[in-house]
């Protein structure tokens, strides 16, 4: 078998075998088969698509390129929930606590902020103390005691993806749909979830702008982990403003407790519920999503959810009377209040736009290599369909120095479209797909 | 600037600009920009395209990357031929003496043989002491002396087309039309051909099978090269049937011989004339092809150009003597002689399964680094068109060795295809196609 035959039969579109994929794949991390033979693969495969069939024998090679996280002898059901990213996107740290206070173990391993999307290990790491590098017996530990746990993906962990990602990246092949489905889902079932729920997002915030692509996306996603035995859900949602009214690290953590205590914004709350919802249906805790978002929504009045997270965070080195003293003053010093240039209504403000502001003001990064601020950000006086008086504040603005601040003015301004009349109600949930 | 977004703008079917195609390039030369990008853009390359003006920039570019040959001093005109490569075709052979002989000065820098397709260069190197590496200097002398010359392309010219050409050779994007144009254009004009003739083959023998995608490729090779100034004739070629009687080294070495002495094949007569007639228009000694051949076939019964050959031999280090005491017997041991399965006509004997039975006798390689055998090759009796009864000889074989002839013996039955009615006179030239 030779790589450069695989290479031209993807090339014309032919299906590939099993072991065509893991003759290639395997030699990939093995170290027999140069990367410039893979990228090249990878830019038929943009071209000429996998069968749901090679997807799924993709993400089987690449999840035994690794070890699968033992989470044996914890009674379950596990069922974790993933988003494509996005902007101002913290239900992972709301949905975590609340359906582990339902009784589903959640065991989360999630990323870093990369270009305009945030990253949920570095807003736990705006939490004082908080550890974010488990050892497998860590968190294994701490799924049993608080029903979940949240950190980084560890070496073991599908090194075919690390790989073959880094080489995408450099090689304008991450746009591919059954390479994104591979490279996602050999991750999270390695992480030992049998039930999985995809949180993928649309819009100018997205990783995917278009609708339609991103159904293409849930739909490889949801028929791609059926056929691994997994049990999948994925929500179309909408990612065109930012999610909830706080964008940073520290910000982002304070806003995920102001939901735990029953005052988080709307958006926020109604994309949390709906994604906690069907983490109960798949945990079997519920038949159906409404059902499951009715027994998330009485959970939240019990506050058992907001004890998790912080006993979540003592679990993992964090500071709990530290980070509660926190609350509310915890900001960068560069600071500064964004006013509204007219009155009227905000139409939308652009969540790409606000996210690579972010990058200016400290909270992401562009290169992996980069170090973020925990305590920079923003936070929203006025969202998309308030109406605005002009020169009413729209936004408080963190930087963690001035240069940033003065890079990013320019941007946030410009995220803000105004409106004459009220604009319409944004549908965040545009569609379900799950396995037929 | 970015490889990555280089590679993602050509992904989308963007045209490149020069200053990105000299970035791309002259960073892959210079080590800045590794393989793996190049590989990923040359897949994007293969399924979009270049426009003709990022074709000839590619073109530029890659001349650019090493020397020209300089041959001032030396009174033109200077014009080549080019094959993109078949199975008994010996036509250079024949048509640089030929042409020399009518004042046209040929700097001819040929290739070696690889998997079907044989090599000038072997064959010229199976002429004892013939040598294929002459310096600059010594090219330019013999050239100067005896109106043309044949070599290996030195290391100076396109070292960009050595790096990229082995880079597409193991990663399944060699079939693209604007990368062969660059590739083959880069060298050609390199090698200070003011002049061009293409010789593009079609068929089974061929590189490009189909004679639409051979048209294609032909069509590029004289836009681009027109586009640099240089004046092209391109002619579209039958190879499903191997040219002329023998195929081998010393085999073809001995069958120019014959067509310089006016009894060649009528096929390898027919096209090598057509190709040298063109070659004259170029040179401005024959205002069109028809006058071009008529002079063509006027010189040859001089016998200057038989001549010229013999004395290209001695100028490039060969013994004239020994190498016509050689003539008819300088065969490899294992002989067999094939005869007809049945009595009918031969319809075609097929090109592509006489190249690979080739490599197994001797003749060609798989790889760039094996060694071909000077004696090994065949001669056939018969061709298509040709009547035959069975048992009847169609051709001779000799081999290096016996496990090779054994190899090949199946391989050329099969490529004997026969029929019960005479076939269709076969149009050896499909095709002319020149710049508007």
């Amino acid at each position: 078998m030779r790589a450069v035959d695989i290479i031209m039969k993807k090339r014309s579109g032919g299906e590939l075998s099993r072991e065509e994929i893991e003759f290639l794949i395997g030699g990939y991390v093995g170290g027999a088969i140069p990367d410039y033979q893979v990228s090249a693969w990878a830019m038929a495969v943009f071209f000429k698509g996998m069968t749901p069939t090679e997807t799924g024998v993709l993400t089987e090679v690449m999840l035994k390129s690794g070890t699968v996280i033992d989470l044996h002898g914890i009674p379950g059901p596990f069922i974790d929930k993933h988003s494509t990213g996005g902007v101002g996107d913290k239900t992972s740290l709301i949905l975590a606590p609340l359906v582990a206070a339902l009784g589903i173990r959640d065991p989360m391993m999630s990323g870093r902020a990369l270009g305009h999307t945030g990253g949920t290990l570095d807003k736990l790491e705006s939490i004082p103390g908080y550890k974010t590098n488990l050892s497998v017996e860590q968190f294994r530990e701490i799924i049993q005691k608080n029903g979940f746990a949240m950190t980084g993906q560890t070496k073991e962990i599908v090194p075919a993806d690390r790989l073959l990602y880094a080489l995408r990246d450099v090689s304008a092949t991450v746009e591919s749909i059954p390479l994104i489905t591979a490279s996602i889902l050999s991750k999270k079932v390695a992480e030992g979830a049998e039930g999985l729920v995809f949180d993928v997002k649309f819009g100018s915030g997205a990783f995917m702008k278009d609708p339609q692509e991103a159904e293409k996306l849930a739909r490889s996603l949801v028929d791609t982990g059926a056929a691994m035995g997994k049990r999948i859900i994925a929500l179309l949602t909408d990612m065109n403003e930012p999610l909830g009214n706080m964008v940073g690290n520290f910000l982002e953590v304070e806003e995920s407790l102001d939901c735990l205590e029953g005052h988080g914004p709307a958006d926020l709350m109604e994309v949390t519920l709906e994604l906690a919802a069907r983490m109960v249906v798949l945990g079997n805790r519920a038949k159906t999503p409404s059902e499951g978002r009715k027994m998330c929504e009485a959970m939240l009045l019990t506050q058992k959810p907001r004890q998790l997270f912080l006993d979540n965070i003592k679990s993992q080195g964090g500071d709990v009377e530290k980070f509660l003293s926190l609350r509310g003053n915890y900001r960068s010093p560069h600071q500064k209040v964004l006013t509204a240039a007219r009155s009227g209504f905000i139409k939308r403000i652009d969540a790409y736009q606000v996210g690579i502001a972010g990058v200016y003001l400290g909270v992401g990064r562009n290169r992996t290599e980069d170090a973020v601020s925990p305590t920079a950000g923003l936070q929203f006086h006025k969202k998309g369909g308030d109406p605005v008086r002009a020169g009413e504040p729209i936004m408080t603005v963190w930087a963690a120095n001035d240069g940033g601040l003065q890079a990013a003015i320019p941007l946030l301004q410009g995220a803000v479209e105004y409106a004459d009349s009220a604009p319409g109600q944004r549908t965040l949930i545009l569609k379900e797909i799950a396995s037929a």
